[in-house]
């Protein structure tokens, strides 16, 4: 019998939470899990087809943790899909701005939320989970001088009140998810390609793969580098580019950055909104 | 009269503090401010002449807020330093492993002692401002079941005992640092270049920008990339590589970035261990 459970991280009403039932509806067959290392965990063990991940902030950038975990274990990207991010400070009912006194998040929805949050210094900031989980621990705790910053879903499934809405300084704030899987899944409709690699400390090596793209004419989204453990000033490089493995500029492409890299992976080639 | 204060983030016993005392030496005139932005705005309003502050560790990637305040003041980088970090479980007098509760630290003090504190899942991490001010805290607190996570250091100023030496996962953890001034300050013996630039929405920009710097001749030492404000998507590049602002050759390869680039930055030319 196969298994069509998509996990994610936190809980219901988080915006990992947002983007999978944006993805795949309200009535799929969901579970959740405490950390994002816990998503890789349960697509390698079966526990879960799909995962759905957050792995960039239009404002605050990479989500290194999910970057680092996909080079860790062995599963592709599948999906992508982007997410409008717009936090409000939640409360309990009789809660006002002036009667708070500690606010919980993820450090991400306090970094979002810094212009606002500024005119509050006196506001002791609690980081937690993340920001479905503080929202909970605000209802559960229902205490006049707590807070959490979250989403409007988030406080209706909770039952809290919307203190003040759209505190995110950035009005333009997406979070990009992608959805892992154990096979590659590749369609002909798929358009970018992400792989990572680790180089040679020689002269030029990354400038050498960059070419490759730049020679194949595909368009480069985006490039990121991570250190590698116990390696200091090693790093391994996350490149997305636009393509599809059928076509043979692609595949010479992916020979020749295999052929000059070390550990070479081809992390997916899948449908994202270019 | 000429200002020679030296300013850092945190207090003595910091890593910044050692990275300044390693650069200037113990009896330099020096300042602490309690941001990283504190220490850009001292430089600006000219309340010190050099800053020291951290821009890089070798386990965990960059310190995304500094490479940032990098682009929203007007400074230079004039030197660079590496520091060997380890890090210490520290507590007062009378503490053991088994009567913590409560460990603060500044969260990469937690991200880079990740392994060790698997073994304690049930300690409260407690996030602080920095590794240091997190000792002079527990210290304060004078608490059997605090401890926190920082350098032998800050536990010789503060008076706390180390419960557990170099509990950093990685044995080769370094956190490079750079000094910031508002002149440029560039000497003969300088060898390191770093730039920054955003790019037009076009394919093979940044392509073209890493092919000038290769056929230039010039070893790139470094690229990271990072979000820009309300434009999603978008990315203002930080790029380091090996030269002389007296060499031709880099002449040229500044003059084709500035050309093929927009809002480009020479953020210094400075003296680094290659």
């Amino acid at each position: 019998m196969e298994n069509n459970k998509i996990v994610y991280q936190g809980v219901a009403g988080s915006y990992s939470y947002e983007a999978l039932i944006n993805i795949y509806g309200k009535d799929c067959d969901k579970i959740n899990v405490d950390t994002f290392e816990d998503v890789f965990k349960a697509i390698e063990n079966k526990t879960a087809k799909y995962g759905v991940l957050p792995i960039e902030n239009s404002s605050t950038g990479p989500i290194t943790e999910v970057v680092d975990l996909l080079n860790k274990y062995n599963c592709y990207i599948v999906y992508e899909k982007t997410i409008k991010i717009e936090h409000s400070l939640l409360a309990i009912e009789g809660a006002t701005l002036d009667s708070i006194e500690k606010v919980y998040s993820h450090p991400q929805g306090f970094l979002q939320s810094k212009q606002f949050l500024d005119n509050y210094r006196q506001w002791e900031q609690r980081p937690y989970y993340n920001t479905a989980m503080s929202v909970k621990y605000v209802k559960e705790a229902n205490k006049l001088n707590y807070a959490a910053i979250g989403s409007k879903n988030a406080a209706e499934i909770y039952g809290l009140k919307v203190l003040k809405e759209k505190i995110n300084t950035n009005d333009a704030n997406y979070t990009r998810f992608v959805v892992i899987s154990n096979d590659c899944e590749i369609t002909d409709e798929a358009n970018k390609i992400s792989v990572s690699f680790s180089l040679p400390h020689v002269c030029g090596s990354l400038q050498k793969i960059i070419n490759v793209i730049y020679i194949g004419g595909l368009s480069m989204i985006k490039i990121e580098s991570r250190p590698i453990f116990n390696k200091p000033w090693e790093y391994r490089f996350y490149v997305d580019f636009e393509g599809n493995i059928n076509m043979k500029k692609v595949q010479g492409v992916l020979n020749l950055i295999e052929e000059n890299a070390t550990n070479f992976r081809m992390l997916g080639n899948y449908i994202a909104n270019i």
